[in-house]
């Protein structure tokens, strides 16, 4: 079956904001089988919009707009519909009570236009809105079915991942359920997890298997049909164990969770605690940390080294040491590791040392890094790595591998 | 005039990539004067595109296309317009000779397919691609002015900026020249900033003004339409003059920069540098700083202090201090302060302390955030300032008002 989108929003034409609404729909109709095969945009403007959804009612089975159910004048997406198919506008009663209710309870007079969010098409069904005000409508009529879902992306993705796409599924000839899980895994790259899977990904139908990139990181999304989670989840699980077959050493998570996430929840688990000692990621690393609720409990801080003096007096790496290996060696990540232990009287501490670019450094070059993991009583360990990429690119790749050594070294322990 | 906007590609229709050629094409569309009334996206199949390219071609004056222009069977964008307005499809010789040199220059064997994106429409114009191989395309028949660019965006923006626009502006009947200027402001939300200019905002129609928010920051771009950039800076600088009356002590930059990197300006320009005592922030505003290229030469480095043991320790915060007035205090911020300055031996050294949430600590709010700014041989000044937003934008606007307050002490000493 066909599907278009149609997003509708003078904001859009204006290029004032981009379309991921249209994105994130797409998304969700390759997952329920619909093809699309167009996306539309069209302003805030009633023949416009009644246009639109003829010419998408003749080459589509399912058309699926997004925006222009709000308040004001220019929301006029339930109005275009209604000429279009020649319904009347009716209004929806529990959707009146709880915009009514919404403004006793902040004991604000409601605006007279608000009463239009309340309004749906005769014959049709309602779509809840549990993140607003304006209601879904969806409706059948000559073997067309039309979804209308508000604009703002909170409101649209619950109501269509809520009540729109069951809706749909209804109305589909296989109408089982998509159930999908994600797998992340770090210290490897797009293409060489693909490589290790291409068998696969390519040949095998059910479950699928969709690689993607995440930020420094890698994932996969397993999806399958089946009646219930735990049909599903059975279905998964023979291809899942093989994936960890392969590439159990870099698989850190069978969720939907960052590294960085993993590691903090890790060291809760252990009650331990962590330091840093960042050169060339410039405290990206513990920007990472700090932003998991939570890290405070067992992150203690971290001393960003940016010069060679700096390396020398706070975190003591020895001058013989500079002079003969450069900041940019084996010995220098060492040294860093182990005296940001000590300074920060921590369990654990990572360091990073390298070229971050755009210039070569100590006739060493872009991209060469160093890791090194520290565990209080054990030698740190020290890893080289060549990354590639722009000054950004780099700092995050490095300090990506830096948590995905760590991660490696915490999970040994479990 | 009227634009339509056709993005191709099946990776849109799938929700793999978001779109956003067509809200940068939509923007450029907008400066030029267009009124775009619809964005299109449709899959890599000619019979498609030929309607899309004919709908198109029914509602808009000028279309323009993006994407479909390489070396696969995918690419049919300029095989589906030739068949459109029954056009023969030539090979470009300087295009083609590029493409040769390209492969010779890295002595690698050609792939046959690539000599397709050296083809063009016989009596159109050729747009170079200055960022590729795959040339573009401007064609006007019977009053209807069609341009293809390519999908990737480094290409596309370079090809419309550099060629395309210059095409566009001269078929319109006002044929000047837009021409705009950014200017950038910290220390100030956008609403407030968006208060004190509306009478110019809503009022002035040339140059017009446009507020827009960048993370953390916000902007306004000045624009006027004039016959060269001399006229148009004469035409700008009363309005530029009256901003700086009003707002001149956020204004950090008459031109696209960010607040790190003019600070980091600043300080080259001094021979000067710095260091960082950060808590709430957790090494977010030491990744801001290195971001920059060249930001070594003058940021020596930081202490991202997580604990009150580290506080204490490393930055030498007093006891009775924590103790008696908490981390999160005007006296802890000053000593912060102080201390990283001694230890780094650094000119300048700025510390943030605060509650970056999602809970409450030592019984103050979430958002409390106090930043010290130190300079060498005078005392650390400090300010205190009620934030609002998540844990992230917490940081990211702490780190930034905490640039804004060095901005301030930098500049007062030019």
């Amino acid at each position: 079956m066909k599907a278009e989108i149609i997003a509708v929003g003078t904001e859009l034409l204006l290029g004032q904001i981009v379309n991921t609404n249209a994105q994130y729909l797409s998304q969700k109709c390759a997952d329920l089988g619909l093809d699309v095969y167009y996306q539309t945009v069209v302003g805030d403007n009633k023949q416009r919009l009644i246009d639109a959804l003829r010419f998408a009612g003749e080459r589509a089975d399912f058309i699926i707009c997004t925006g222009g159910l709000g308040p004001t004048q220019d929301d006029l997406t339930k109005e275009a519909l209604a000429a279009h198919l020649d319904k009347k506008l009716i209004t929806h009663k529990p959707s009146m009570s709880r915009i009514l209710q919404f403004f006793e309870q902040r004991k604000i007079p409601m605006v007279e236009s608000n009463a239009k969010q309340a309004i749906v098409l005769e014959d049709g069904d309602v779509l809840m809105n549990d993140n607003g005000m304006a209601a879904g409508v969806a409706i059948s009529m000559n073997g067309k079915h039309y979804i209308l879902l508000p604009g703002p992306p909170r409101e649209m993705k619950l109501m269509f991942d809520t009540y729109a796409s069951e809706w749909i599924r209804g109305l589909l000839p296989d109408s089982k359920p998509l159930f999908s899980k994600v797998l992340r895994f770090a210290g490897i790259g797009e293409s060489l997890l693909e490589n290790k899977l291409i068998d696969l990904i390519n040949g095998q139908v059910d479950p699928t298997i969709a690689p993607y990139a995440k930020e420094g990181e890698v994932a996969l999304r397993l999806s399958t049909k089946a009646d219930s989670r735990t049909e599903a989840d059975m279905k998964l699980a023979e291809t899942e164990k093989e994936i960890g077959r392969r590439l159990g050493n870099h698989l850190y998570a069978d969720e939907d969770l960052s590294l960085e996430e993993v590691v903090i929840r890790l060291l809760r688990r252990k009650q331990s605690t962590l330091s840093l000692a960042e050169s060339c990621t410039g405290g990206f690393l513990s920007h990472l940390l700090t932003n998991i609720s939570g890290s405070s409990e067992v992150f203690k801080g971290g001393i960003v080294c940016y010069t060679n003096e700096v390396k020398s007096t706070l975190l003591h790496v020895e001058q013989t040491v500079l002079d003969r290996f450069g900041a940019v060696s084996r010995e220098t990540a060492e040294q860093l590791a182990d005296n940001a232990a000590e300074q920060f009287s921590s369990e654990y501490a990572l360091s990073v040392t390298g070229v971050a670019g755009p210039d070569e450094q100590e006739g060493k070059p872009v991209g060469l890094i160093y890791i090194a993991v520290k565990k209080k009583g054990c030698p740190a360990e020290v890893e080289k790595v060549q990354l590639t990429g722009n000054r950004q690119l780099i700092k995050l790749r490095a300090a990506k591998f830096a948590l995905f050594k760590l991660w490696q070294c915490l999970k040994e322990e479990r």
